[in-house]
């Protein structure tokens, strides 16, 4: 198993799915686990622990401690992804999970970034995988595909 | 014994200092100890669950998880200082210290509140004992004293 | 009675109910008073120093001042919670409750944080009531439980 | 009396002396007072129901509830400044000072903005007061003036 | 004419009508005035300068100058209310309106404090007006009676 | 004359020295003005309808109304350099100066950017002056020279 | 062709139409191009270095890095318009647009203030085009009687 | 050639030392480079283009594009450090750096967080480096023995 997602709530799985999505589409094999660093804090631990993935992805809200707690655990790869939720729209999240001390890293991605800390741990992996390597790089042009598409569509609205 | 403090870094000392000495003042039995929620997961965890306290009081800065975890591995009171570091001032803290969510709470102070810290653990403690009880209506009395105090220098300063 | 709710607004009342109905839970005796800080002062300052409650907790938004004014009133705990009200979404009751100056504490839950609040009045009681302190115990094992069903619900619709 | 002046701190004295200095160069009858919103309550309340001041001015830091605990106690103009300290800049105080409920109004400075609450409690009595509008505008005229001499110091260093 | 309303747009109007209602509602003399300090500057000076106005009430969103400018016209008493508008939620406009430098000062109330705006200018006219002075007394007693009902409101809940 | 710098205050001198010296740098003929939008508002007014500046830069800490002042009197381009004051470090500046309602544009740089206001002048100006262009082109070539040197210095360092 | 708008995403065109709406009603030439800073940043390269534009206008959002990008390829006046999206409300998008460093000047609009980019256009493109310059006096003047016309509302709707 | 640095400015320097000697301690070869997105672009896109560097990490402060930029041009794991620079202390920097748009990811660690993004480096090589894996071990265990000599000074001054 490669890359293990685990997400403090179960209402974090509406923004989880897309890194769910996107690291199945690069045929990267994942786990998915919800664990809260409050409430279950020994599942957290046992399951950092006990796991053979390469990389964790964390996702959680408000003060989101569920990567910097996954990130004292292990020594591998983990990406943070703070989870936008009211009040704070997001800001004590990304507060709470970028700014750990020296010593101990989370990579962080954008609030809700799901996407990106799919992609990223499959630039990681990709590292050692010169197929993921080329899907990557079509990934890339897809997207320069997309926008020349994108805006074909508004300068058609432009001459109407 | 009866409060543990706990902080992140020795760093925090500096801020913590004022809180063993309002606690001393008080003779409210003290331990203190050092352990980082993320360097240190264990001992954290090793503390907390074999500890005799009945009120636990942690501090850290930026990414502050420490009472958050603490309170994880507990059900006693558990006071959180969020403690001022650069760049945000605290900010970071504070918010990664008050966004608990439902579930498990942490009773929060402001930014280097260490005082207030001290003062409401006494204030849980007075409800079991009058002693400790009256010492806190003492202490506030002083606190009126003071301000008379000061005004006095003020007034004198304006009639000079 | 043990634990005095007053919320400083009847539009409160939305999120104080979760306050009432965890204490309620753990059989704890309650009371409930809508009294402002600004609008009725008098009507706080002879609720605090006339109860008999061992606990505070108020809630208020904007200039969230309600804890504060309880807090000096009393050396008995007060527990804040900011209530999340336009524009500014909580961060000023936060900063109004949680930034009380040295002498006089107030225990800061997150904003709209009614069922922490209500969670920490019960572990301060169950400091002196066994009872009380098993059934926290077994609360919080029923939130690893519900972790759990909720993990399973996910991974039904992941092989779905 | 005219002008009450209150702070909640001795610590304010260096922002507020610019209030009492701007007051004085005025002709203005002043008073003032030190007392804090959470550790000499009763001397607030005392104070503001006694008083025959025409106008409060209120000074407070971090939780800055003063200028709105004045304002609970009477139908006077109340004037607030918020302070700036540690670590939060003042942000705390204008928050805490600025963001009143509906129905109890509280008259915002800036940060620290002693002096314009000085003019501002100027401006309101110069309505039932002839010389002082004269006054005012004579002050107005200063500024154009104070402001033609520092243009022509920069021209000059500007032609050096 | 005794105090003169400026908003900087009509889309204020929704928020400002409050200030209207709540002056009428103590008998005073009001004019109401749509002028942008960037659209209009003229019409804005023109307005205040030939005013007879005792006191001013601007509002304004975004970078919120109205109040500001038309503060630099008069030494009467200016209050200005910040507007909420997307996407800072009003902070944009406190900032705008509470922060002038020193010499002009704007009596900054809480964003969209229309009502509160409205009865601090009644304050001021109490000053010379014993009539108004009774009504504010008044009003605040109706404060104290409206939070009692809803009090009862929220009892009578709890009994059902 | 071209460019004319306006700030609102002698204070700002420190940091607008550099817009000065880089305007002087490209042979711009410029003017400077201390102007207050809230203490000389006239002299404001005055000033920028009467000049015949191509180009005008405002600079203003604080309630920063003095570049939006300046865009209420003429059709010409306006710059505005927010100001890094105390307490709140520019954000109030930014704030006051960027968020401009719809019809009346002010161009907004970083905060105390006065150098940064000075180039994009040279930039608007050379549109229509080729020799100013071509020194804009060598100018960034300039920018690569510095970078390259500053990196042979760190190199150097490595190696030691 | 006189003003290139770009923008980094097709979801911004809602925004940007009335950039081309404002601009068109000058008869100003432009063109719209869909590219992205992150994702095609060839595209934004040889569109640049290739383009005849005599200005720029660039929007995006998030880390808005669009309109930096495009002015470190050019000397040509760039203005830059931060878009509002969720969860930070665009104060993300300001910062990465209005905080350019020395060297390479960004003029930055409000947050969705493409109206005012284009106008801001209008105005430079004005210092050299009399025609231009006297349809900016009359669109101000507009912006007078539309002020006039709702104040007639209100006044109505007051009257009524 | 394995991890190469690169910084905006000889000034990030001071701050970018420690991941250069974090790296150094764990024998990981690495380059370092100056290169400022919007003052050398192309320096930028021909060092990222013809480097065979396995990780990227980018350091700049204010409206830091460097991180985004650099990914841009390639699809091996970019790792983003934002500086604290005057007046905004790295918010701006932060928020430029981690809030990147879907499809081109940017791993954020905490304002000048250079040490955990040089450890991050250290944590994606050792997933193909065995020795390298067991150095992180190695490392952490430091952390742990650290914070227990820390405590120890701590519980000595407390006996004193």
């Amino acid at each position: 198993m490669k890359v293990a997602i685990i997400m403090g709530s179960d209402s974090d799985w509406g923004v989880m799915k897309s890194a769910v999505d996107t690291l199945k589409s690069f045929d990267v094999e994942i786990s998915v686990t919800v664990a809260s660093a409050h409430r279950t804090p020994d599942k957290v631990r046992e399951f950092v622990t006990n796991s053979d993935a390469k990389i964790f992805i964390a996702a959680a809200g408000m003060a989101a401690h569920l990567a910097g707690v996954v990130a004292s655990f292990t020594t591998k790869p983990v990406i943070g992804i703070p989870i936008n939720s009211e009040p704070f729209k997001g800001l004590d999240a990304l507060l709470s999970t970028v700014q750990m001390p020296g010593g101990v890293p989370v990579a962080t991605m954008a609030v809700n970034g799901a996407k990106n800390a799919a992609l990223f741990a499959v630039e990681i992996l990709a590292l050692a995988d010169e197929e993921l390597a080329k899907k990557l790089v079509v990934y890339r042009q897809k997207l320069v595909t997309e926008i020349a598409l994108k805006e074909q569509k508004i300068q058609q609205s432009l001459q109407d």
